[in-house]
């Protein structure tokens, strides 16, 4: 059968990462391509299902086998129907029945997790996380998503189809409105989606001033991205937005410390790339908004593993899949 | 030996509360002194040492043996050196160490536990937590306490020497100082101490409007339940004291659920007595500041044990302990 390997997923909204990862969390091949959810939920499907098969290929070609698939999915999951509950980013996916497809089609199975708990499991299984006990998990992209790590494992919660959900924790009553229809959510100051916003806003209100980011902004061009590079090269607009977005997270981050009695905190996502703007300000923040750590206390870590995190996670719950039913055939 | 039992106690700053308890739960006798802990720590350990002994008898002439004791204190406890580490409200205590003392004056073994924690394992016990397997714990008294129960047992976050401090969230950013220094805690809306400084403030500023709350300002004897009375009198002024009250409790715990992913918490503490004056302000406030659950899927329970419940979570801590030295002379 050769070595036992797993198929590590991260379907986002514009790519579709596939991986053949092996017991130790080493990524053997990576494979990228677009979504193309505008095709609807069946063409997304039968992509990923035709990526999958190419790398399971691969993998033979290592001398491996792969032996179960892993899935970390932008939005709400039913785990336990493999469902695409309610994903705003892959609308086309709501109510489709995705793992069960997959399971049909590769003859493997298949466990879905929704991708901010993927991260976590990826940064607790040989990221950041690893090693750590108690953390909170960010990932920083569109929106703001989250997950919560208590004794070296996943928290659930109720298992109500939603936890960690850090960003629509309310961090000012009065803050700037949020897509979710609230006022003053973390992710209405600390997200991709809310940097855009603030610009938007600023330039319609002609409050724009001078500068790479309205230069970027007359050009049509601007991207979340285009905001960090505006504050690199020293736009006072742009260094501003970060500023808010580490002060908001402080807010966020110190209750949850103050509350849970934790002191760690491990940060992903696309965004985190502009780690340098934001965590100044974000341990400025913690250190104001904390009664009982000082700031030396609180840890802060950037996610070690990149864009690999969810799809790393994703194979390690195919690992821990796998391991459980071995266990119980032997016990059969 | 007779029947085994224990003795559960509450330290307060104002009261020493001492109950015989039975491992149902149910309290037997109870004790109730004034902690004067002006006099200095030896001397309230004195008088407690006294009580303690006094209800010892009574367990006998109920045919019981107290083998026992459990203790919630107000204030930052040292559980390991059974050391009263920092509490502002019995400030004499602070590096006493209350349980050793306790232990060698009665020759009983003694357990040490934060009272919100302790009230956490009394509601978990025999209140309204009972069978709830995740919630979030509020005592509402001068400042602001809380404790964490998931899956049926108290969270002890990274044992930093404080955890469940929901009182010290921020909640607001531009909110009111808080006695702990930072601004815009839970507590500085939400806690006795915020009612009567409030209430200072707007009579030192002139903006105490005529009414029962101005009376009882006038006469020098204002209390949290006089403010209470007021606003069941109809006061304006204290009614939107209690409204206040309620909106931050319900941002606190909304952004709570949402990350935890749990729906339940439970209240307790003597300001609870002002129940209908916010439950309703903080059940509006939970809906406007929570993006995942609807109303009527949040339970905020009123805590069932009134004032007996640390007092009950120490007898069970008592128990709990008993229980584990019992399994561990029977292995040895």
């Amino acid at each position: 059968m050769g070595e036992p390997m797993v198929l590590g997923i991260d379907l986002g909204g514009t790519h579709m990462r596939v991986a053949v990862v092996d017991s130790n969390g080493e990524i053997l091949r990576l494979g990228k391509i677009h979504s193309n959810i505008h095709l609807g939920a069946r063409q997304a499907c039968l992509r990923l299902i035709s990526e999958c098969r190419m790398l399971m290929d691969e993998a033979r070609s290592l001398g491996g086998s792969v032996f179960g698939i892993g899935m970390g999915v932008a939005g709400k999951i039913d785990r336990h129907r493999g469902e695409v509950v309610f994903s705003p980013n892959l609308p086309a996916m709501n109510g489709y029945l995705l793992g069960i497809e997959l399971e049909k089609s590769l003859g493997l199975p298949v466990v879905m997790e929704n991708d901010a708990n993927a991260f976590g499991i990826g940064e607790n299984w040989v990221g950041s996380g690893r090693g750590i006990a108690n953390w909170v998990g960010v990932t920083l992209g569109t929106g703001v998503g989250g997950c919560l790590v208590f004794g070296g494992e996943l928290w659930r919660g109720d298992d109500l189809g939603f936890v960690g959900e850090i960003g629509h924790m309310i961090v000012d009553p009065q803050g700037p409105s949020c897509a979710c229809g609230l006022q003053g959510c973390l992710e209405a100051h600390s997200s991709a989606g809310s940097l855009m916003r603030a610009v938007e806003k600023a330039a319609t209100d002609g409050l724009l001033s001078r500068g790479p980011l309205h230069d970027r902004w007359v050009k049509g061009a601007l991207t979340a991205e285009g905001v960090y590079l505006s504050a690199k090269e020293g736009d006072l607009g742009a260094r501003r937005l970060f500023h808010r977005m580490g002060w908001a997270l402080g807010i966020a981050l110190a209750g949850l410390f103050t509350v849970l009695g934790i002191r760690h905190a491990v940060i992903g996502g696309g965004v985190s790339a502009a780690w340098d703007e934001f965590i100044g300000p974000l341990r400025s923040s913690l250190a104001e908004h904390s009664s009982f750590l000082a700031s030396e206390e609180m840890m802060v870590l950037r996610g070690a593993l990149g864009d690999n995190a969810a799809l790393l996670g994703a194979a390690k719950l195919a690992w821990k899949s796998l391991c459980e039913k071995e266990a119980t055939s032997e016990i059969l």
